[in-house]
This record gives structure tokens, C-alpha cells and sequence, in this order.
């Protein structure tokens, strides 16, 4: 087994490889061999681990990264939200010239590999009603999410000409992310977390009543590998569905994380809400993910989970019994 | 006024170019200056009009396209349904990239000019309720469909950004092409209207009962220039529509064509329906197109109406009034 992850030095790509080659891996994708492609330079890679350095939109970048045909590609990279709005040029090399330039690449390998998407909620915008299910209509009001809604196209149209046997997850915000900026404009989401288990003052850019979908890192890879082994009926090929997800107020997450590290919130949290990044991400209604929860993807189960399972060091210890 | 048309020497494209230098031409769009872009070989230009011949994915026919920015652009250049099927790159090539490549110059030209985008109902799918309306999830079984989507979502996104003012307009059938085939596994809507009106037989490959949505082409040229024109609310600013159409049976058309031309149908007509073809494009149910409507796009009204002015040589001549 041979599997292809772009993207590979982000948080999430970073999470999965260490998954995909710790003791903990699934039985069916121990051992498997690995490409990590990444635009940034990453780690020596362990043995039986090829790491190729470059961006998806370059032909030669990605000829190399299918020298060897993959049987499941883990499609991660992006330039995300913030940076994308900044960079109209850049993010559609990378959102969809590459996008297609991996998807065509998949196409010539002849291998019709397993291709899992990684979306994201933002194709569903930021105006909703009372509820979010699979009917909602997708209304994406950044060029981030119009991009990855165009992914998500492009890999049902590539999966219905039986080029690749594609699914696409919306990934929701995902916890808690290193410090580090990398262009997410719901950074603060980890920020308020390391910060408090750090017993650090923050001052939280949305209202305690602010409502979220989140997700632990783990659980993510869980969700990733979930969908590289799952095998799709016929009439799901190339389907996209919204990952399950916690839905949690700031207040909720605050409070937990606190109760975690024993914090003080009175001391150490102040809220000054901007009101672009409140109407962005912190007005996410109920979520319900029938499709998500037929094929069998989960979310961390409770606040306080989410909070232990985001913050633990060691985020490739078996989360499913966590 | 400066107009670019892409797509000009198709069926569309040519019946608009002729509009606009026509002495029925509306007065704001009257002695506009034209640039007509096509990858096949133009007509002599007339005064006023520059022809360009290149493909939309080759960045010096662009740039040459914005070498005077035009106000308005007119985007009907794409790689049809049965061709697209089958040469994936070539209408990816056409319909992704070279939309993108048209957006971002409209963009680099700083006029936001409007940017009528010539969408199709193939974004719908073929997999219809008993209505389709405003609402209806869009579900495309073809690239075309697809392709078509995209290009909605990067006209909404480009326009968002400020930096085109655009609009897409989907088109249902578009009614008589000439015999010629382009592409179009939905040219036998004009074909049996050509063969009929000729006194010779046509055997039809869907049944009497086929339902379709029709719109002559001088009413859609009436709907691009009332596009080119319209101005729109900020909240409509980027706006995909479905343009009105009149929701007819192939033995409702057919009976129109025989009463308009004395038609037999009894000895002219026989129906072998090829299952494919009456999937995708003979189950189309009722339209209810609130949007368009709100707005002020128009059908024929009635299906003599419609088979007047679909076989009409000269299709420039006034059509609102017919």
C-alpha cells in the first residue's frame, strides 16, 4: 500500500503522518509506504517514507509524486482562508490549478486510487439558519471555501468518469493548532486554548455565546484514515459530506480547557469581539451529519474530551478509546 | 462602450455580434465598439469591431482580448457536453482555465466591467423532483455541468472581490442551431425543427413525451443584452440564474413546427428513443424561475411563438415584440 499525502508539513498533514507510521496505525495502513509532499521543507523522512519538496501546481512536483502510482491520496494542502482572501493569485494556483493537476495526475496513473478531499465548512458560508444538515445549500463567502467547493466538484466529476473513487470531508475548525500563524483567520480558536492551559492572558476576538464546530486534531486523522480504507457504495462515489463535529460555545470551550488546567478564566480571559471574525466563525448553528454518521465518521463526544484529546502532546495515541 | 464577446463565432455568439451591429440593436448598446474572440477563424470584421482568433487558455490571445479593457463581457466560449465527455483536458483547458484566466484579466483591467457569464441548466443534473426552481441543489452528471458550476462560483467569488460585476445566466436548449454538429448531444431539439420544416424525415431519439426546456436563440440574445444592461443590487452582485424557458413536450414542438411549415408528421416522424439521451435531456419538469423573472429575463411566451422565432433566418429582427 502505497499512500500520498499533500500538504504533509501542515498541522493536520503532520498529524497524520506520524499516525500513518506510529504503532498505533490501523492494521490495513501499517506498513504502508508513504509519499509527503509538501511547498515547505520537511523533516528527514523515516525509512520507507519519500518526502518530495514543492508546490502541486508545478508539473514536475507532481510527476515525481506519483513515480510511484499511490493507492490513496490525502489531498490537505491548501493556502487557507486569510492568506487566500490576500492572494487571489497564489491561492488559485495552489487551491485549484493544483487541485486538478493532482487530480489529472491520479487520472494517468491508471491506478483509479482512492482520493480523500479535504474540504471544509467554509463552503457552507457563514450565513445560516437554525440548523446545518446535509440539504443546506453551499454559499461560500470567501474565496477559500468557493475554491474548495470547486474541489469538491472536481472530485465528483472525477470520480463519476471512474478516474479516482473520491470523497470529499468538510473539515470544521480544527483544535488546537501550534501557536504559529499560518494564514487561518480562526486561529484564535486554539489561541484561547493554549493560552488558558497555559494560565496566559487572552483576549478572545468573539463573544462568550460565539458558536463553533470543532474537532481535536486526532479525531481528524481518525476521520482521514476512516476515509481512505471506507469502501463507498456506488451511488456515494465522489461524494462530499460535513465531518461531525462538536458544536460548542466559546464559553463551553473556555470552561473546559480551565476546568482541564485548572484555570482562572475571571483573571486571564477578556473578550473584545470583532465583528467580522464573530459573523465568520462564531455564529455556527446546530449541525446535523447524517451522511457523516452513516458512513461511520465521529466526532470527540463531549467538550471536555475534545478539550483533552486537542491538547494532548502526543496526538496519535488511539483516539477512538480515548 | 466597448464589448467583448467570447465564443463569437458560435451559434449564440454570432446571432448577439449581429444584434449589436444591427439597426435593432438597443440604443445604450448601439455603436459600441466589439471585440469578437474564438478559437476558430472570424468573419471580416465590420467598422468598429476587432476580431481576436486563440483559445481563452492561451494568455497572449487574452491580453490582446484587454488591450482596450472592455465595460462589458459577454463569456459564451466553452467545450460543449459530448465533447467535453470525451476530451477531459481540452475542456478543462476551455471551460476552467480559461475562465479563470478571462476573470483575472477583467480584474488586472480595474474597470470592473459586468462579466455575463453564459451558464447552462446542465449545472442541475438530470436527476429532477417534480419542479425545479430557485432552490434546487445543483447536481451536474457531466463535466460540462460541472465546468459550468465552476465557473459560477468563480464569477460569484470574482465579484464579491469587487472585481468584476458579474452575472451567470444558465441556458436551457437553445433552439434551431444550425445542422452542423458542435459538440451538442442536445442538437436533436434542432434538428427534428430543421427536417421537419424541410419536409424530410427525422427519426427523433427521444419520445413524443420528452419534456425540454426551450428558448429561441433571439430570445436569448434578448436576455444576454438585457444582462449587459441590468443593473443589479448589491445583494444580487455575483448572481447565478436560471433563465426562463417554456417547459415543452418533443410532441408539443413538433406539432408547432408541422402547423407553422404544413408539415406531416405521420410520414415524416418516427421516434426511436436512445434511453442515454432521453436521461439527460428529456425529463426536464415544470420551471418556476422567480429570480429571473424579478429581473426581467424573458421566454417566448408560447410555443408557436418560440417556433417562430427559433426558425427565423433573420434572428436579429426585434424579438420582444414578435
Amino acid at each position: 500500500m502505497h499512500i500520498l499525502i499533500t500538504g504533509s508539513s501542515g498541522f493536520v498533514g503532520r498529524a497524520l503522518a506520524e499516525r500513518l507510521q506510529s504503532p498505533q496505525c490501523p492494521p490495513p495502513l501499517a506498513g504502508a509506504s508513504l509519499t509527503l509532499l509538501d511547498v515547505s521543507a520537511q523533516a528527514q523522512a523515516a525509512p520507507g517514507c519519500r518526502t518530495i519538496t514543492g508546490s502541486l501546481d508545478d508539473a514536475a512536483t507532481v510527476r515525481a509524486a506519483f513515480a510511484e502510482p499511490p493507492d490513496v491520496v490525502i489531498h490537505l494542502a491548501s493556502v487557507p482562508g486569510g492568506m487566500a482572501e490576500q492572494h487571489g493569485a497564489l491561492a488559485r494556483a495552489a487551491n485549484i490549478d493544483g487541485t486538478l493537476r493532482l487530480l489529472e495526475a491520479a487520472q494517468a496513473s491508471g491506478k483509479r486510487p482512492r482520493f480523500v478531499f479535504a474540504s471544509s465548512i467554509a463552503v457552507l458560508g457563514s450565513d445560516f439558519g437554525a440548523l446545518v444538515d446535509d440539504n443546506t445549500p453551499l454559499r461560500p463567502q470567501m474565496s477559500y471555501g468557493a475554491h474548495k467547493q470547486i474541489g469538491e466538484i472536481l472530485v465528483h466529476d472525477f470520480s463519476r468518469r471512474q478516474c479516482v473513487d473520491g470523497i470529499s470531508l468538510r473539515l470544521p475548525g480544527i483544535v488546537a493548532r501550534p501557536p504559529a500563524p499560518a494564514g487561518q483567520l480562526s486561529a484564535f480558536m486554539s489561541g484561547v486554548m493554549h493560552a488558558l492551559a497555559a494560565h496566559e492572558p487572552y483576549v478572545c476576538p468573539v463573544s462568550p455565546d460565539a458558536t463553533m464546530w470543532l474537532l481535536s486534531v486526532a479525531r481528524t486523522v481518525d476521520n482521514l484514515l476512516h476515509a481512505a480504507l471506507l469502501s463507498l457504495p456506488a451511488q456515494d462515489t465522489g461524494l462530499a459530506l460535513t465531518l461531525p463535529a462538536l458544536h460548542v460555545s466559546m464559553a463551553q470551550l473556555c470552561a473546559a480547557v480551565a476546568a482541564e488546567y485548572g484555570a482562572c478564566l475571571q483573571s486571564l480571559l477578556r473578550h473584545e469581539p470583532d465583528e467580522r471574525l464573530q459573523a465568520a466563525f462564531g455564529r455556527y448553528p446546530a449541525l446535523h451529519t447524517a451522511q457523516g454518521d452513516r458512513l461511520g465518521f465521529v466526532h470527540d463526544g463531549d467538550v471536555p474530551a475534545l478539550v483533552r484529546r486537542a491538547m494532548r502532546k502526543d496526538v496519535n495515541a488511539p483516539s477512538r478509546s480515548a
